[in-house]
């Protein structure tokens, strides 16, 4: 736990038969561990246990040993498989009352939704323990729980993702913070996101320039198939202080994270692009042989992609590369489909066809077959244009056939958007 | 833990600060689940600690407690904050030594990448426990080790996905049976896909008609935003019996099942669509405007999608669907983007645009904006052709952007699915 110190401790428990059978991935586990830690409270310890009573128990026993502040997620539900709200508040000595006001809103939410009345099992998700907080739920019924005992404050969450998360973004974190607020100190996070490089790469130079005296409480290389986040972490330092580390440190790693950096809301690469081509007052269009789709699927992730994306063509058989992209047949003969000719011609064709004023193409093989000697399984050609002229680069990108299309589609949106802001230019 | 009942108990401990933090999804935890329960091991309890030795001590020897089987993920590295190894050995009084073999494996590693040799570092990986097994790594340098302790077995993998699986399914698979064989029921698993019907319609329907006295050992519906999984699991029945109890529940549930059934080695609908066209020799097209290119990349997730889809065509711009898809723009001025009458004729004119014989057209409101009184967010109108003869259908897909989109591109895949197969017949 290098990155954050404080005297606030959490602990989880996670609860649920899907989760030890694996049915599940624990994301909501992950999601607290990182918002917990940008609050500048450390996880120290996480248990996951079934639907069983005997082992709720003894997690949750367990957990307020080892935390003053402990989550529980899962078993909220009104099944008779839900057990987190009997055993906590047997734990803690609260006998469990009904809550009118939860009755109430339950009511109504059936009726919105034109049915008679509630089921008596749903009744249970109206059972409190005595003197609890409750943490209002915006997505569902079952609202968050929470309680002091033996100096811990214990937590009670629903497993369900997005009500979990409602909650804890809105009054689990007023609570932890009139509870906790004088033992936390401040935490800034400063995030740089990079494509391009491997993490062994950036992570020896960044080590090599990193000034002397300014050095923020934690540095953190968080990588993934598409890149790489770089994130410094300032715990206890006030705000002006904050800034003049990080612009020591912008100046010191420039050289470095220039090539590679890119930014925006998301950390998607793809909102990076859709906001330089809308500040350019410029239109995509994209072809795409190997990344079948996924380049056009990413941008249109985004909402408000209609602005600047005209549309895509999905060019996996050659005569769609001839009759939808005007790739000349004698150039796909020639130089083959997998080729720096074609990349370029896709990217300008489908530009010219769609009527746009950019275009991206991608061609290559995707694997696991389809590989020779000269052009192996993971090479891709592709290719940026703007207004007619063009950019073209060649990889061969190592893992399986999903890794060498995500990072195939990474490229190529990052070659655009360095076209676009000039870090490279057009050449053909 | 109702599916699954047997003697032999799985404790797991996930070690990494990455989890608890939650830079990392513990998906590695819910992987072990699902494979240990196919094999007729439950696991009971679950620890997740960071990279500390003492905390990593006290998971591993409560988990001795909790399970006779116990897995242990992560801090396997060569780097000084991993301390899986020395605190395991510590734990069981089995002393590190150096294994040659290991360290052999790793210099001919080392030299193959045309490195000189290895760095000291590295070395750590080489040491093994006292009388530790070895299991096999074909990802990568460090092997998984096996000891007994107190009546458990205790296993040591490392924690990148890769390596942990391909140790899993080799070398620890071979050990478990020689190890528990005697004491692990058969189990039998038996999938069956769904995609169209929501999780609570289809698990009341299968209770109503499950047939009495041929009840499986355990029933789970598995949902996720594209469609459910129903799974019956058979334990400690041998392949007659179970083939008898899968014939009379596939009789009893014909009529709830056939609806909304699709088959493919994966469970992707995109891989069973693949399939349908190979075995018919059709080739498909698809034209998407919402859906922004899903549906062509999901079909090209899967290899050999070039024998089947000819391209596709992601036509966000109204000039793109009249221009390259040929809807006729008084059409689209008639009825609007998202009309039936625009969604078929994408699926018709790509096929015919791109020279193949089926085709898919999807148009619709993704949003979070965008959406009107009449065709509110989450309006998709879909369509599949067969040889220019088309069938539609309109939905208003719940959540959000992404899950609009997910549910569209589904739920056209599994209409050309249909169309293909005879399940609908085209109309237009």
């Amino acid at each position: 736990m290098s990155t954050v110190t404080g005297s606030v401790q959490a602990a989880i428990v996670t609860v649920g038969d899907e989760l030890l059978l694996g049915q599940t991935v624990d994301t909501n586990a992950a999601w607290m561990g990182r918002h917990l830690a940008s609050m500048g409270i450390p996880v120290t310890r996480r248990w996951t246990v079934g639907d069983d009573a005997d082992d709720i128990r003894w997690a949750v026993s367990e957990a307020m040993r080892g935390g003053n502040l402990v989550l529980v997620t899962g078993g909220l539900g009104p099944t008779p498989d839900d057990f987190t709200r009997d055993v906590v508040a047997e734990l803690l000595g609260r006998p469990l009352a009904e809550d009118p006001e939860i009755l109430e809103m339950m009511r109504a939410r059936y009726r919105t939704r034109g049915m008679d009345d509630l089921p008596a099992i749903n009744r249970r998700i109206a059972e409190v323990p005595w003197g609890a907080r409750k943490l209002a739920n915006p997505h569902g019924a079952a609202p968050g729980l929470a309680m002091e005992g033996d100096g811990a404050l214990v937590v009670l969450f629903p497993g369900v993702p997005r009500e979990l998360r409602g909650i804890f973004q809105g009054d689990f974190t007023t609570l932890v913070s009139e509870r906790f607020g004088e033992s936390l100190p401040p935490v800034h996070l400063h995030l740089v996101h990079t494509t391009g490089i491997p993490e062994s790469r950036l992570s020896e130079q960044v080590a090599e320039r990193l000034p002397q005296g300014t050095a923020p409480a934690g540095l953190a290389f968080l990588p993934d198939v598409r890149g790489v986040d770089v994130r410094f972490t300032f715990i206890g330092l006030e705000t002006p202080e904050v800034e003049g580390h990080v612009r020591r440190l912008e100046e010191a790693l420039e050289s470095v994270l220039t090539p590679w950096r890119f930014e925006c809301a998301s950390g998607d690469l793809a909102e990076a692009v859709a906001d330089a081509l809308r500040t350019r007052g410029r239109v995509l269009a994209v072809a795409e042989s190997c990344t079948g789709g996924l380049v056009a699927k990413r941008l249109t992730d985004f909402p408000g992609a209609s602005d600047v994306l005209e549309g895509g063509v999905v060019a996996y058989a050659n005569e769609v590369k001839s009759a939808q992209l005007g790739v000349d047949p004698s150039v796909l003969a020639r130089y083959g489909a997998v080729s720096e000719e074609v990349a370029r011609r896709m990217a300008v064709g489908v530009a010219q066809r769609l009527g746009a004023d950019a275009g991206i193409g991608v061609t290559g093989v995707a694997g696991p077959t389809g590989g020779t000697a000269e052009k192996p399984v993971g090479t891709v050609w592709y290719a940026a244009a703007v207004e007619g002229r063009s950019v073209a680069r060649k990889e061969r990108f190592p893992g399986d056939r999903k890794a060498v299309r995500e990072r195939a589609a990474q490229a190529a949106l990052f070659l655009l958007l360095r076209l676009l802001d000039g870090r490279v230019a057009a050449d053909g």
